[in-house]
């Protein structure tokens, strides 16, 4: 199944499946068959429900075909959000395609030599398709894409095997570690290892850094996530052209790592890192007007313009 | 006002106000003074609905003075929970007192040549007072305690002067920034300065690694937040002893620098930074059994008990 998060006109978010060119609201559905306790409210309710949330989804879509017109939206209409709107964490990977590693003028460490190297997105990046990425001004002018490979978890888990670990994924996206390679700090700053790492950091915690979507595509039905091709394209140009079978630490493995420091709950995100080909390899950065997909096998297009900032200083946007 | 969580003996949460030894119970007197539609489900929801949210909790307090029995409980019996049990994200500063870098053996670089140093924690590391500090085994074996103010946003916002970033705070209240100084990792890899970062970053992320409260105590209570004294005892012995009026960033200049990257939100964490006397600086860590108790003028005793790892090698806790 594609499971999506739209915005119906008035600004409330429902759960839906894609059923071809339409959408079947789960909500509609399950009020209209005496299911209105089902847990379907949000996708986070849907997927800490685990495969019974899964099978209900499906029954209703079956539900739906025979139902009326008023249980479906067609796809083409719905603004869709990011499929899990608000995970609890966004757990990331850096370095995790060796081209990626040399193309940033670093050696690829042997597998055996490291671990995988995690970090966190704020939840304040997340964004769906065809929302605007938005550059933040002049404190980052360097912004780049890195699409990627996410997996969402469908049951919590610590500790877990790497032999295991599919089983805690509920589903793939599309994902986009937009990424400022640059801070522009005015203070004049010593050049140490610690201050380049939390530039580095920081770079990819602006608001809009984190388009998802367009919808989380079950595990069942993606298969191995080691084969999948990946491309990133700017302006309809590809620059990023990889496989997931390149990573170094497998989707599994990085679940297993991640685990080991903290429980994994339903709807956290595991992005996979990225392949060679982003801009800052050859210094093309992204610009107001461009338009970024990022486009995995079996995963659809995620698609997002590229806007200028729209910050005013001291906005309370309570 | 002191706002707590507190949860119920069938395991549901509520929002109250310690008043004297008692703690009102909001729900309870919303459903009775028929105001079941009031914004105090949950923390989030209170602190969501801003000003007129703390003037209806004042008002519920006075309500519950005239009112019965039962919309108070004795605090001495309630099991508190972390007061923001679901902040969307937990950002803290890294070195934000000069004593604390040269405990750590660096020099404490100067306020014009840096800008705060943050970092995320995941929200899985949170726990509330007298929950158990779980030490993670054999992954991380020196684990330390940074007794720290937090400051918890009440009004969203994005790139924020610092002359008016207080206005955005709700209120402040003891945090414990737990820390893995040394992760032990089975396979030798180099020692270079990336991957000491991501070690260091992730000993931060174990679960429990947060212990926040016991309670939020409101921003017109505690007036200038530069100007607290701060102790961390561990079994009762003064381990950290200093000031807020030490920090290199104020409250108010960290909340500035963050907010250029991520809109802050309501229940957001601003953790501050610790002073020195870390256990690090002497090797001396916890151990089960250890009492960490970090007590901030103001703010009451944030004590929490350290445990051995109980975890289960695949845990599933869905």
């Amino acid at each position: 199944m594609k499971l999506v998060t739209f915005a119906l006109a008035h600004g409330a978010e429902r759960v839906g499946v894609v059923d071809g060119d339409r959408v079947v609201d789960l909500a509609a559905v399950a009020g209209a068959t005496g299911r209105r306790e089902a847990p379907i409210g949000t996708m986070l309710a849907l997927l800490r429900a685990g495969p019974t949330g899964l099978a209900l989804a499906a029954e209703l879509v079956q539900a739906a075909r025979r139902g009326t017109a008023d249980w479906h939206h067609p796809l083409a209409d719905l603004r869709l959000r990011a499929p899990v709107p608000t995970p609890g964490k966004i757990l990331c990977v850096a370095g995790n395609y060796a081209e990626h590693w040399r193309e940033s003028g670093l050696d690829a460490p042997s597998k055996q030599g490291f671990e995988p190297q995690t970090f966190i997105k704020p939840v304040t990046t997340l964004i769906g398709p065809d929302d605007q990425i938005r550059l933040p001004g002049e404190i980052c002018t360097a912004v780049d894409y890195e699409g990627e490979l996410v997996a969402i978890i469908g049951a919590s888990g610590r500790d877990i095997p790497a032999e295991r670990a599919l089983d805690h994924v509920a589903g793939y996206a599309n994902f986009n570690d937009v990424s400022g390679r640059k801070l522009t700090i005015t203070t004049p700053r010593p050049d140490s290892p610690r201050t380049c790492f939390f530039d580095w950091l920081n770079g990819k915690w602006f608001d809009t850094f984190g388009p998802l979507g367009p919808w989380l595509v079950t595990a069942d039905e993606v298969g191995d996530p080691q084969s999948l091709e990946l491309q990133t394209r700017v302006n309809g140009v590809v620059r990023q052209h990889g496989t997931t079978a390149d990573m170094i630490y497998t989707v599994a493995e990085t679940i297993a790592w991640i685990s080991r420091f903290t429980t994994l709950q339903p709807g956290d995100l595991i992005a996979t890192g990225t392949p060679s080909g982003v801009g800052a390899a050859t210094g093309t950065f992204l610009a107001p007007g461009d338009v970024v997909e990022v486009e995995i096998e079996q995963l659809g297009v995620l698609r997002n313009p590229v806007g200028a900032a729209t910050y005013t200083r001291g906005d309370f946007d309570a």
